[in-house]
């Protein structure tokens, strides 16, 4: 893919994020400036030629593109408010970490400022930018999105997912959920072990690849949700999995049971409603409608 | 690797499960003679060159090696409790699911009637047996995991994992646990983003590279929690992973959030007791120590 690296861009906020952003773009040959609030923040990437802006208004003025890697929601408005004259004609791609409500507000007010916004989620940490497993997540404006994919590419794998803003920030939230608690079910399992000598080190060793491979059955759960039918035959009934020998063994361990017993509850509550013959997938009800 | 297939093998049970395992002994050649409580279960092994036994008595005195695939802790007394005499000399491998305590108190009953016992977790489902990403997991004596491996590798990877008999359920079960909970995660992030017209297919399409590509952090926190210092450089901080904006998120959605409570919770309870600067792998503690 050629990249387009005539465009001038603009980079506001050089903490560990929007510094590896700016690098990656920098490294392209793309005509970058930056800015912090802070002073100091620039200079590594100005050795390596980028310009730096003194202002954030010199630096809205100095780029066609504007990127904004700023702390949260309200920095955005608190940098870009008193700017919305300078940015009206340009384009803003935010890829701070916002809510879904958050970068509908955000894209409500680019489109009052005449200003063309793209919303981004970034599933990465600084130092895989650029890198293989790095991905990012857009939504907003598809025609940024198309014009400047090239120079999103840079970053990780681009994905868009509509012109709703808010869709990224909410895949982003959805994937980082389902990140949390598999974090929160390792833990849970290298407690369990632990009284038995076993170091939390070796059961990472054996839980990293074990649960790859179950990420295999997500396939399956889904096409039995979006199915609509939890009855399919040959998978394991609720009944099977009411977990009671993993809260016994917890217990056993002398660890806390917090962690399974969410699961076994998502599990009851469908049992209760008369679906214990259905499938595992159905937990998903229990989610969807809280009891 | 030879296999020893000069090994009487006798396999009690002949489930789901249980016919996976003897099948896989028939086409390797072993002499396999096999018995199930209700008739009918045999015909295809006999088909394969198997031999029936009408009595579990009569499949233990055919077998030096007898492999006990049955429902649970309960049914494998049942079924050996009269056979301690013909059992004595010989190798018992039970396969079946059971608590540790209750593959402990087995392998005293095997010891009492001077029985060589190794105790056995399979992580897989029956047609994964013999293929690539079936695991078995086994503890008890040393001697019968070293003598018969050859036997065990034609079900799926074998680990042993030392003498103490309830080892290998432990991790069965802490993989387990790692598993459900994923699972959990994965539901609640399908049921954030389906009131968005996201369908559970497109979701794990992606939710299962983002989180076989977050496995890899496991490694990092094991690190922290077997070196018991969580106060380590360069990690995201529990007061910056407090999860509020997942949980608002979530309700935004209409949808629960009992699942990522808890593992805020988690978090809640180690920044109530100072530990808000520390790593996230601290979680770890709030499990250990249940509050
Ligand atoms: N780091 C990650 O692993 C990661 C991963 C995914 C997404 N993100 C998201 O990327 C964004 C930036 O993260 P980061 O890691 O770069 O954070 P960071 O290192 O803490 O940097 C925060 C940046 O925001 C600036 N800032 C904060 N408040 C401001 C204000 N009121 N006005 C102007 N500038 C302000 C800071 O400027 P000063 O230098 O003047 O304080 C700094 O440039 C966040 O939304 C974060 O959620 C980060
Ligand atoms: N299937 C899996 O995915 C899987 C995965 C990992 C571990 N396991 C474990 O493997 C074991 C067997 O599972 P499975 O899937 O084969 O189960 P299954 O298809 O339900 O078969 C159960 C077997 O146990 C026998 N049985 C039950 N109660 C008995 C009793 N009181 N006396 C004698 N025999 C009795 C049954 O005999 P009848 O035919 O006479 O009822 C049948 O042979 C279980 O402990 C299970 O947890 C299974």
């Amino acid at each position: 893919m050629t990249t387009d690296n005539s465009v001038q861009v603009s980079v506001l906020g050089l903490g560990a994020m929007g510094s590896a952003l700016a690098g990656a773009l920098v490294k392209a040959g793309y005509a970058t400036t930056v800015w912090n609030r802070s002073p100091g923040k620039a200079d590594d990437l100005v050795a390596q030629g980028a310009e730096v802006a003194a202002t954030a208004g010199d630096a809205v003025r100095a780029g066609r593109l504007v990127i904004a890697c700023l702390l949260d929601h309200a920095s955005v408005h608190e940098v870009l408010d008193p700017l919305a004259d300078e940015l009206a004609g340009r384009t803003l791609v935010n890829v701070t970490t916002t809510s879904p409500a958050q970068s509908r507000e955000l894209a409500d007010w680019a489109a009052r400022a005449g200003v063309a916004y793209l919303d981004g989620g970034i599933m990465a940490v600084p130092h895989m930018i650029g890198q293989p497993g790095a991905s990012v997540l857009y939504s907003g404006s598809a025609d940024v999105f198309d014009q400047h994919k090239p120079l999103l590419d840079l970053w990780g794998t681009s994905t868009y997912f509509g012109e709703d803003a808010g869709l990224a920030s909410l895949y982003d939230l959805a994937l980082l959920a389902g990140m949390y608690v598999m974090f929160a079910g390792f833990m849970h399992g290298a407690a369990m072990v632990a009284p038995a000598g076993v170091t939390a080190g070796e059961f990472a060793a054996k839980a990293a690849p074990w649960l790859t491979a179950m990420t295999g059955a997500f396939e399956g759960f889904a096409a039995v949700i979006d199915g609509g039918d939890y009855t399919v035959e040959g998978q394991q009934s609720l009944h099977f999995s009411h977990l009671g020998d993993l809260l016994a063994a917890s217990s056993d361990q002398g660890i806390g049971t917090e962690v399974v017993a969410m699961v076994q509850r998502l599990i009851q509550r469908q049992i209760d409603a008369g679906h214990g013959e259905e499938g595992f997938a159905r937990i998903f009800e229990s989610i969807k409608q809280p009891g």
